[in-house]
């Protein structure tokens, strides 16, 4: 069997720069590193990470905690997460935590207090006290996106403002009677959803519609929002003309309702969502664009930060929502 | 510090049993699991998952590759692995391997060679020559689902049949005018969407309409089926009476794009898909069902039979997909 020594004479370099470029720690030419791997490829060379993460004390790994994995902004911030951690040989070991679950009671019971990462990135985790009580006691870096913790670094967009913009660009339009669609079901209201509830009723207050604000609650998905549009926009009395939901797909979800119902959009209902879905040019939705790849991205940086520098204090990085108007909404009709 | 001797005496155990039910390894009742997690948790006691490793020659750990974790199958597949995994008390180290990344490169090249994991599940992941040479080298099992790969094992469902069963289900509607829609489009022409094509068009010959046999190519997604559709619908010289979709998502974008044309379905034009994704309902889609948790977990069964008996011959595991009709098909209308 092969060992460093065959990798390093082959590659032409010494030890120790076969070892930096095998084990990723220290800095090491891209070209230096690709004749390395080279060599140790051509020997079957591999070194033991067992023994390369007891010498470094680095277990060369990112712990990413999320409660889903199948909806767009989870998926995306996982892309945006997995990209910088492939690009400093950093491996990523998922933890998929969904509320109320015995799998997530066992991810922090046991999984996250293994410690076989350096640090921890949690996505729209919203811990319980007991679990932020574990995550705590952890003792490595923790980075959040969208969280509310205190204590840590978090990533996030300013949730009041994104919808407190939408609701204005619906009033700006003549609209009074405006729902706000989703979030509110079962027990785990997140609390991303209900930042942006309160965006949308402190700008109905500013404009003097504190008396027509409603919120009519729906799971958090495209057929939860079109389970809860088909409900609301059935009855020509009761229905709004416009709707602020709580992301783009509750709003994309409500236009699929629409069209169903024979509720034109935008002429009989206009539509907001908050996010820039992949879905949302297909559907012309006017939304509040923000940029979850980026926001993963971010969280990396800021974790290897932390890593670099143990008693860095806590940061929040808060990236700003852009309106971008498509064709779901428009003046309301005079009647 | 603590040390695995306090952690016994406090839960009253002996230091093996204690040992076992810390790192999972060898049998342990759930009651003093408990016991010795509390007693650790209590004592701050986290063994060292490193030399855990080096003792065991076992990472507890299993290596996950797919190309996209933002489609639903994938994202089904993931959560039908991520559950049983949790289970046992291993990791998931996820590669996300899009084809022609440079990401992808690194993935074969570098991070599967430094075999942090027990074994391996390759989910759609169609490695090109270079790359399957690269996988055999790791000396790992690896499972694959949706694979074509000899000399592994195999978790998929006969997506001849699928497409097959689709197409004979719109012919026994009186359709003869019926597309196959999806796939095709770039460098990857996925091995998945190609079975799907050629049970198409297998049953299309067998019930003489060969010449009436139509591919029209679309990416992969409920965007690309969209975009795909409005081209195909638009003119109705030229539109067919029936499609059948290469998956849901695509049968949903056409569905989308048939409402926006005021194209009715399924009057003027019925539609089937192969997946039962999660909007289907939502879309009225006849389709053919296939389980992806399913097919997760049963690569997770397989994947752990290959760990406890190394010189097991690789299984093809084959799921058969079931026709569910809703209302996006119907018979063809007399002329």
């Amino acid at each position: 069997m092969s060992g460093i020594a065959d990798v390093a004479a082959l590659a032409g370099v010494s030890k120790a720069t076969a070892s930096r470029a095998l084990t990723g720690s220290g800095h090491v030419s891209q070209a230096t590193r690709s004749r390395v791997l080279d060599a140790a490829a051509s020997l079957g060379y591999v070194p033991s990470t067992s023994a390369v993460s007891l010498a470094t004390g680095r277990t060369r790994n990112v712990g990413v905690v999320m409660p889903y994995v199948n909806r767009w902004f989870f998926a995306e911030v996982l892309e945006g997460i997995q990209q910088p951690l492939l690009e400093r040989g950093l491996d990523l070991t998922l933890y998929d935590a969904k509320p109320g679950t015995e799998g997530r009671a066992r991810i922090f019971d046991d999984f996250l207090a293994r410690k076989r990462f350096d640090g921890l990135i949690a996505v729209g985790l919203e811990p319980e006290d007991r679990e932020l009580q574990r995550l705590m006691q952890i003792g490595r870096p923790i980075v959040s996106v969208v969280g509310a913790d205190e204590g840590s670094s978090v990533v996030s967009i300013d949730d009041d403002y994104a919808a407190r913009r939408a609701t204005e660009h619906l009033i700006a339009l003549g609209h009074t009677d405006i729902v706000f669609l989703g979030g509110g079901v079962g027990e785990h209201w997140a609390q991303v959803d209900r930042r942006r509830l309160t965006g949308y009723e402190a700008a109905m207050a500013e404009a003097g519609l504190a008396s027509t604000t409603r919120h009519v609650r729906s799971e958090v998905s495209i057929p939860g929002g079109y389970d809860a549009a088909v409900d609301l926009l059935g009855d020509s009395r009761t229905r709004p003309s416009a709707l602020v939901a709580v992301c783009d797909e509750v709003a994309i979800g409500a236009i699929i309702a629409s069209r169903r119902l024979g509720v034109p959009v935008p002429g009989a209902l206009s539509v907001v969502g908050i996010d820039d879905h992949e879905y949302a040019e297909m559907f012309s939705l006017t939304t509040l664009q923000q940029l979850p790849r980026q926001q993963g991205a971010a969280a990396v940086e800021l974790l290897l930060a932390h890593l670099d520098e143990p008693h860095r204090p806590p940061t929040s990085v808060q990236m700003q929502a852009r309106l971008i108007v498509r064709s779901s909404t428009s003046a309301l009709a005079q009647a």
